[in-house]
């Protein structure tokens, strides 16, 4: 709520779109302030307003029921064996340090690491999968994350289709870019107007809002 | 395995569904044997003759991505908050001995604590949803468990199509014979034969197999 008031100062008619580690926020903002009557959690669920999708923290089952393997879907076990952090570390799309939780098999944030946590979702190892079969699992989550994400936009637009931009941020506005321009959206990084910090937005935005 | 071999000598022509608490095994079995040529549970997941999920352990949102409440579909949550387990207790198909893992809250396997964490399971509270509301849960995660399994009945119709019985066993023979009595195969379940160890089957295999 503090980042969609600072949104609203700066871009006073927006779609704004936060993919934190663990959920995803897409908020229409109007007229400089949120276009929402949501009041709980499960308001928000039900309206689209929040999205159960992170960057960091979502297990690869929660995601995608099935995975490509040598051009074969595969259903996906269901352990938590690898998380969204491993699919975008693979993919090179977050760093180690950006892995703010404890892995599933509590092996390092490497890439290395990770591709072998995406192998176990089909019950494989780095023995059987090549680099590309593990790039083909990781870019298929990344696929159906960002289209989840995509969905709820569209549910958004379908509510407010005078709203042209869409403002990106927190950690995984990777992905809330990429879903949003597919919307046929301009996209604004909130991180190019606040500097780096707004990879944490909450915390940059209550900066702003109340500076010391 | 030994549950195959088992089932194999008692009907030498029968679909083998065994839903445990984790997983689900789905396994032709022609004139005997099974009929597979799976050798890693990567091979089994691609042919649909292993189905990661189970009667207990599986996460809700690795069954369904959304369930309706009230009328109106919500996205799940993504957080572990409930398991199957939970979902067949509030049903009444598992008892609270079935439930034989820690539970995600760390609250007793109860029906009433089951209906607590379906509830989180769109981020609400048992003050925000009835009973009714926690049952149209349960019973959606119920139907796309049961249309998983029943998927990979149909896979395996498709390949041994003169197969017209299935055996159900597992923790979660309800679920299998539900999945097979609507893919029209006429369901025996492996305990009337066996007695009630068939619950947990391989078990019960192995100690007919190798009588002491």
């Amino acid at each position: 709520a503090a980042t969609a008031r600072l949104v609203g100062r700066l871009i006073p008619d927006c779609l704004l779109v936060d993919v934190g580690s663990t959920t995803t926020d897409v908020i229409p903002i109007v007229g400089g302030a949120p276009a929402t009557t949501s009041r709980t959690d499960l308001d928000r669920l039900r309206e689209g307003e929040l999205v159960y999708t992170g960057a960091v923290r979502t297990p690869v089952e929660a995601i995608a029921p099935t995975v490509p393997v040598r051009g074969r879907a595969v259903a996906v076990s269901a352990e938590g064996f690898a998380l969204t952090g491993d699919v975008h570390l693979w993919r090179g799309e977050l760093e180690p340090a950006d892995y703010s939780v404890p892995t599933p098999d509590g092996r390092p944030a490497t890439r290395s690491f990770a591709g072998e946590r995406l192998a176990r979702v089909v019950c494989a190892d780095r023995e059987m999968l090549e680099d590309r079969d593990v790039s083909a699992i990781a870019d298929a989550v990344w696929e159906a994350q960002t289209g989840r994400i995509g969905a709820a936009i569209e549910r958004q637009r379908g509510r407010h289709p005078a709203l042209s931009r869409a403002v990106v941020t927190g950690l995984g506005a990777f992905l809330a870019g990429a879903a949003a321009t597919r919307s046929g959206l301009q996209v604004v990084h909130l991180a190019d107007t606040l500097g780096s910090a707004a990879r944490h937005a909450p915390a940059a935005a209550v900066a702003l809002l109340f500076p010391s």
